[in-house]
């Protein structure tokens, strides 16, 4: 594939601006962004990267549990969806840093919110679970 | 395993307000609950659970591309977790009614948000892809 046109990708956008998005469609772009963003690690690296932590190595200590492929996938995956940005530093090693674009940063305080609430209710799901799991097999 | 006790109930409720939560923690709980909601199928169900639609059938149709299966695990999975009900109605033929529990009701604009952002942030994400689709390919 070649890259597209001026023209071809005014095209796309009337196209796209042409319906509303519905996230309850299947083949909507809406649902797969929503694919995108409602995911444990696409989460975690906006918010580190939102945060400040824009390094390949910090981003795997600071995200526990993470593994290196899977953070690759994640960060290639927000990047050409256009929610990250990679620079490379021209020094000597040369350097990656990963930043936040606009539209990555005007989700940022969404996913902050989904990782707060995870925090303030982690005490009510586990005990929901921990009754329910006594329930079930008890 | 058996119920839990009172005591025990409280045993665990003490150890889980023990230390703070920190989603990026491999082991704390609270990265278990974000694993838990940041996920486009939870996202879809609480959002169409809050909207109203509490049968299987009427979700199944919301939710344009989810299987049966899928719906049940997902369903089954917020349940367990304390963030939806399920009644059974006592009517011939029974009939089960999914709704929102408190802590469910809670997350409800959290996973609005994302749905709306998807929508309204479809455009640009799409044209991100395209070109970089065209530069990676071209």
């Amino acid at each position: 594939m070649r890259p597209m046109s001026e023209v071809e990708l005014v095209e796309l956008e009337t196209a796209l601006r042409a319906r509303p998005g519905d996230v309850n469609l299947k083949d909507c772009p809406s649902r797969r962004v929503l694919d995108l963003i409602a995911d444990k690690w696409s989460v975690l690296v906006l918010v580190a990267v939102g945060s400040g932590v824009t390094r390949n190595g910090a981003l795997l200590r600071t995200i526990e549990g993470v593994s290196q492929k899977m953070l690759t996938q994640t960060l290639r995956s927000l990047e050409r969806n256009g929610l990250v940005d990679r620079a490379v530093q021209q020094v000597v090693p040369p350097r990656v840093d990963y930043t936040l674009t606009p539209p990555g940063a005007s989700l940022l305080p969404l996913v902050r919110d989904m990782c707060r609430w995870a925090r303030e209710r982690m005490v009510d799901v586990e005990l929901a679970r921990a009754q329910a799991e006594g329930r079930t097999s008890g």
